[in-house]
């Protein structure tokens, strides 16, 4: 049980973001401070603006910022847009499933209830929450620029 | 995110033998009434048996059942054993992480939260409960034995 690189290098990006709100941030510079590939978080910078997480401006002096303040961005909010296969068995995705008890077996329901508790808990943090620890976040990022 | 077809097939197998309890079952009739791979179920059925779910009986007259009542076997506990990859992101695994704001990010607390909370409801059910619908669930495994 995994979360898909994509939900990570998006949280990562928006805590990144909102230790940077006054300012624009560029691609580059995000993936250079993580480490992180440069064509994979461009496609993530592209689902933020899409989803509108973040705001890209285009051009030279472009470069993205959040959307709207951090407390406002929702963790369980960007983990259910950037997850689309939240299917953790066969039967909840009714187009390939084919297991034959579909219907009489009580392990959709109880999994359905796992995945609701679990998106209720992450649905608790703003961005804003997840990156409270400003100073010491400040510092490791300012050591990897 | 996903669970793995190990997790997956292990589940449905103790409901099987959940509704067989008076008699050994074999692995070729779980394989050939769930229509899925004998090789695949075997190895799950190995672990069943290495975990202290299931009771395995070699020879000619052998086959397989519940190591005890379908209600003593905890679906929580089922799934915490054959999830081997519980690391949701990155940091969850110190060997392989190369997160730098590991440490100062809210991420891992958050996710540890939401983790425990998934898995708190799947601790609720016991076998014998997402196996309740005893009748229906007989009629579509007979149909397809």
């Amino acid at each position: 049980m995994r979360l898909t690189r994509q939900t990570d290098y998006a949280l990562r990006t928006l805590i990144y973001l909102s230790l940077n709100e006054d300012r624009l941030c560029t691609i580059s510079e995000i993936a250079e401070t993580y480490d992180i590939s440069r064509n994979h978080l461009m496609k993530v910078v592209q689902r933020l603006g899409a989803l509108g997480f973040a705001e890209t401006l285009q051009g030279r002096s472009g470069g993205l910022r959040l959307a709207r303040a951090s407390e406002a961005i929702n963790v369980g909010d960007v983990v259910r847009a950037f997850e689309d296969d939240m299917a953790l068995v066969e039967c909840f995705d009714p187009d390939t499933n084919e297991c034959i008890i579909t219907g009489a077996c009580g392990l959709q329901g109880t999994f359905r209830r796992a995945l609701a508790a679990f998106l209720a808990v992450l649905s608790e943090y703003s961005v804003a929450d997840i990156a409270r620890s400003q100073r010491k976040l400040r510092r490791l990022l300012a050591a990897h620029a």
